[in-house]
């Protein structure tokens, strides 16, 4: 859906002076060589994840790739969303996070719920890492959603940051009405909160939000939850 | 996300009158007695995915599973959506369509268009008409998203229902202001509309709505564009 004439987008680490000269990563130097097919002289985009955008004159390409910084831009981050979320049934966290990173998700959080935990794995936060990543090149965006490491309901609760807008998926709820700005949306696990837990997310501050007639699947529901944040 | 204690929801081709006898299909037996455990005397829910939904006291489980009908409920069809889509790339069309069916989606609609076609495969039509009624099940919605055999942009166009409200996914669009109501949905394939399909769908009636500022996949933006309809 881009214009057919947008230059390739890919991350680094980070973004070296207007003048300077970058190397890419492995995976990113494949990317352009094998996939965008980029040579000497053409111009690519490049992002750290944190804002800054350059673009980059290429100067070798094939197994390494390297270019000359020639412009560089910092993007400000727009409002922000922290989705936090029970753990969905067998893998499809996967594309969960990807949507979310797609979406422009700022903090994908793992909660451990009563009813279902996150099975703790530090493989899955770095594939879901490298996801988020992967998003980030595909939508262009100069901002990487962070995935954070499971907390319990407590912690995350106690950890929201004052001044977002809270909600949290509820077939009980009333109709999205958010306003933009920065929000916390929690979405529960397969198994759905306790009616305890319930209590508690609304004690600290969060709003129950229905997101429709029929029951969706926890990651389905983060999905419908991050698209109308989106939307505004 | 459902309550704890809510019955099991299948498919059944038809649905009998009250006190009759209603045989269940393999997969549903098999998904009853084995994933379920229901046993007899239970009680269950079926629904035929147009509309009717009986509760059914089973009377024989295992390998077949039979029930007499309880109860008989016909569920009018609340405000529809077709969702029309260019291909997306890959095998992303499978869970595209899940997604879709638990948004409550009434029809899926590929679309040919100038940039990327559906590889015409009845056997994908097939999984995919399975994964729409895996998620009714799943969804315990009573109305069933049909998925339609591939079309032509011109054809599709051509066949649009009249009374819909219709939207198309564009980067230069306005924000979503959709009204509840019959909507036809329209979202480019992986590569864009060109310009001249734009000026087609434009003529025939379509406006431009934004997703949001970054660069969304095709069924990412399908599912963004359902779940903006199904909350109104």
């Amino acid at each position: 859906m881009a214009p057919d004439a947008a230059p390739s987008f890919v991350w680094a680490a980070a973004i070296p002076a207007v003048g300077d000269l970058l190397e890419l990563g492995r995976d990113e130097a494949h990317y352009l060589s094998r996939v965008c097919r980029v040579r000497p002289g053409d111009h690519v985009l490049a992002t750290d994840g944190r804002g800054a955008v350059a673009e980059i004159e290429v100067r070798s390409s094939g197994r390494a790739v390297t270019g000359e910084v020639r412009t560089l831009r910092r993007d400000a981050r727009a409002s922000q969303a922290i989705l936090a979320c029970g753990a969905p049934e067998g893998e499809r966290a996967d594309w969960m996070v990807e949507k979310l990173a797609e979406l422009g998700i700022a903090v994908c959080q793992p909660v451990d719920c009563e009813r279902a935990s996150w099975r703790s794995a530090s493989d899955r936060i770095e594939r879901w890492r490298r996801l988020a990543r992967a998003a980030l090149r595909q939508s262009r965006q100069s901002w990487e959603m962070e995935v954070r490491e499971p907390l319990d309901l407590g912690a995350f609760l106690a950890g929201c940051p004052a001044g977002s807008a809270c909600w949290f998926a509820d077939p009980e709820g009333g109709s999205w009405r958010g306003a933009p700005g920065d929000a916390v949306l929690l979405v529960g696990p397969a198994q759905g909160l306790s009616e305890s837990e319930k209590g508690r997310v609304r004690t600290a501050g969060f709003s129950a939000i229905s997101l429709g007639p029929s029951r969706l699947r926890t990651e389905t529901a983060a999905i419908a939850a991050a698209a109308l944040w989106r939307a505004g």
